[in-house]
């Protein structure tokens, strides 16, 4: 189980908004929930699940704005693969938190 | 106004956990709170601020695992810098979510 | 045609150096030059070639420090897609250069 | 000393290309030269030097697109610094080369 953090910026967009290009990802990655978990941030969308089964929503989530008309697509990807023990979206902030409230 | 989104990865920590480094810089932005705001996601910290703070805050948190002993580490930040409005963290968000559930 | 930037963060190597992986990641690009072409950086690995051929060798540099007993990898990964007309990366270093010396 | 790799992508340019912000960039690396060194790959700009310099420099080149008119930058920033020796741009390449080397 690994974790994947996205974003996907569409190059040549004429407005600085390209939230119509993260609703469409959105419902890509709606879609794929048999497979995999996924969380909006502000910043980008992370993605929970197997590798092979991330890399293939990540092929998908990188053509939306292809799709829609782009002609030049910039993605950053960041991968957290552990495998000495299964490791979960919620787990991660929760030992952060327990941490600091036993150090406070 | 930006929002900074930044993964710290110490190298050479024998363990595969980071978390008490993660912890340490908790600690830093709390002590920042005056000029900045922060969020932890289960793959990064985000900083919303103004550019100066941000990349002062952005130095502290990198020394954080070389004042623990760590002799080198590997930064990761997206800057999202928007001036045409003033952007905030949580309005990211919920653009997405409205703009969601007006084509539902 | 795109582009893919590249590292591959071993954690938990008890030194800071991480050549070893890396040298063990040439090999596995170089394996792979029927399909991509790559090139080597001081801060990452640059590779060009269809999507569909880069995230399968993603998946296989990603992989190589899990070969080499290591419990945990952070991959980053950028990627430049540009569909309005083949650019290779020596083209894209050409362009800025001969646009830098037209207006010298 | 510290390595930064650094995209900074304007967004909202009308055309796929970002060679003219990549040009105004390099100039002001150029102006630069006395504290830092650079270099550009078909990827990203690389640029070797202490922190503190490193992060002024890194503010400029992130004001360029505004100076030209964009409203939003997307900036990203990998930051490897080691202080346990002192490595520059080109010993990194060649530490890989020559362990190829060996091992063939």
């Amino acid at each position: 189980m690994a974790i994947v953090d996205i974003t996907v910026i569409p190059i040549g967009t004429e407005t600085p908004s390209v939230s119509d290009y993260v609703v469409e990802i959105q419902k890509v990655l709606e879609a794929n929930t048999d497979k995999i978990r996924y969380e909006l941030t502000p910043m980008s969308t992370l993605i929970e699940g197997e590798m092979e089964d991330l890399l293939e929503v990540i092929r998908q989530v990188h053509e939306v704005p292809f799709q829609n008309g782009i002609q030049r697509v910039a993605t950053n990807i960041r991968i957290d693969d552990r495998r000495d023990k299964k490791v979960k979206m919620t787990d991660k902030v929760n030992t952060i938190q327990s941490k600091l409230n036993n150090h406070a």
